[in-house]
């Protein structure tokens, strides 16, 4: 275990890397997020709107209930992580956060379908997400496989419209969101479950399953901005660590959370016989490699200066969150 | 009815509209449209290779399952119509074939994963397509969702490397097939079902679940050869008449069909008591109307010229198909 560079106040020498992200300020952190996070659930409102007024669309709108569907999942709340990656991206790439939202409701949109379909009888079969009925208990089985369909499809409809480097940004989230990202994770992740835990290639179905979105929404942010390739290289790697950090925190905290706050309910991965960093690497061995890991996303933020404050101050949340 | 505007050699005075369609090449559209399904069946398993060399994907594969059933589904054959219509209307255009071929390609994987998605247990729950297994039949539900969700967005991921208006084809193609389009038609569907089929919007409900598509598969092929405005919309009032052309004879078809041929079984809408032209306009009038748009549809081509001569044989074979 890597040696803590300066004396530590509290004396604790097992956890290191925790110690040196502990100066964050939350304070400012959940301000900006909380403030993010509404910026996003009104553009998230708007774009389903807004939808309506495309010209290809002649004035006609989706069956109502389609459309109610889409809306039931999408505008639930929820913390709008990647959303608020990608603005907070933007700013600290120089650009203006209103030059993200499209991208930020198309990121959202594209998880959002994630999720529903994930949730369906034939994959995970959960009746809950976000505190209410997942899509398909709240409608049915296929309104809520059409409503996924719709929400990702109409993702690349929002994201041709951003107003920066929109085609880069298209072939981004495409190749990020498809069966060699994010869907071909979801499958590892169904392939893994019968599998011996010690077996499974954890690392590579994470990265595909939510890492690459995680990515996406960073390196979505910078090209809303015009940045260059020195500072899109930095969002990327930033946006992989972080992905890794929540990713291995998650695992952590379905072990130790006792809060009550976390969606999943404590243990459940266990139940399931589900491969996670914490039986890879014990509780102290998970801790230390999520620590790492926002430590590295930290440190890919500094050609952004002060403007990539709330970034790095959500990498340390990543790992201090007790939900 | 129409009054037929010639004195008719045959003296049938029922169906004038088929009449002024019978002076069709039938040779030519065949060997043409078999040679042109011939090169998207190709180009279909290369894009699918090709993926893999996307630079983003860091050289990993998706799971095997994943992409098997991705293959299953895309290289099962069939008419390979919408991509057909893509390439030929990029010829008509000026364009030259293979300028086509990855927007045929998307094109192809977005039908085919709409056929997926359509065919689970919870949508319209087949076992049997394009003379195979089914995607959920062949594998399971879980892994035909993600199949599906899968070329969807690959399928954007391959159309923003088109060579001529990337972006112009994104937005063209999400428009069609997203909640305003394609789903939003299923979705009607599934909900016009349960309805009094005199009372169902039947105009409304193709134009979105395949009407757009065809429309889509029209003018990305113009959109490949560098179509100006005139020429785009003349392929979309091609593309809309074509589309409800074939809509409007498959119906007919579904009551008077004995070859055997169709994929789908005779009178199997009458049994799940679908609104249906036929029944809505009565076997006559279904085919006056289909002809009337196959009419419709050769006329648009007029800017083409003899380039546009693959579009209108296979306007008039829409309407001449006995499978």
């Amino acid at each position: 275990m890597q040696k803590p560079r300066r004396a530590s106040k509290t004396g604790k020498k097992t956890k290191p890397a925790a110690r040196r992200v502990t100066r964050t300020r939350t304070v400012n952190l959940q301000a900006s997020v909380k403030m993010r996070a509404a910026q996003v659930d009104r553009e998230l409102g708007r774009t389903l709107g807004r939808l309506r007024d495309f010209p290809a669309h002649g004035g006609v709108s989706p069956p109502t209930r389609l459309l109610a569907a889409m809306a039931h999942s999408l505008l639930a709340g929820g913390k709008r992580l990647r959303p608020v990656i990608c603005i907070e991206s933007c700013v600290a790439a120089g650009g203006h956060a209103p030059a993200a939202f499209r991208s930020a409701c198309a990121l959202e949109m594209v998880h959002t379908y994630s999720l529903i379909h994930d949730d369906l009888p034939a994959m995970d079969d959960d009746d809950l997400r976000r505190g209410q009925p997942t899509c398909h208990k709240a409608f049915d089985e296929a309104t809520a496989i059409l409503a996924g369909d719709g929400l990702l499809t109409d993702a690349f409809l929002v994201l041709a419209q951003a107003p920066r480097n929109p085609l880069r940004q298209v072939t981004e989230l495409a190749a990020a969101a498809g069966s060699f990202g994010m869907v071909g994770g979801q499958m590892d992740d169904i392939l893994a479950e019968g599998q011996d835990p010690a077996q499974v290639e954890l690392e590579a179905i994470h990265r595909r399953k939510t890492g690459r979105l995680f990515v996406a929404s960073s390196v979505l942010g910078g090209l809303c901005a015009g940045a260059g390739d020195r500072e899109i290289a930095a969002l990327r790697t930033y946006g992989a660590a972080l992905g890794f950090a929540f990713q291995v925190w998650d695992d952590v905290l379905d072990v130790v959370d006792t809060t009550g706050k976390g969606g999943k309910g404590v243990g459940r991965d266990e139940k399931h016989d589900k491969a996670t960093y914490v039986r890879r690497h014990g509780l102290d061995g998970a801790r230390f490699l999520a620590h790492q890991a926002a430590d590295r996303a930290v440190h890919a933020l500094k050609p952004f200066g002060k403007r990539g404050a709330v970034l790095a101050a959500l990498a340390r949340y990543a790992v201090e969150r007790d939900h």
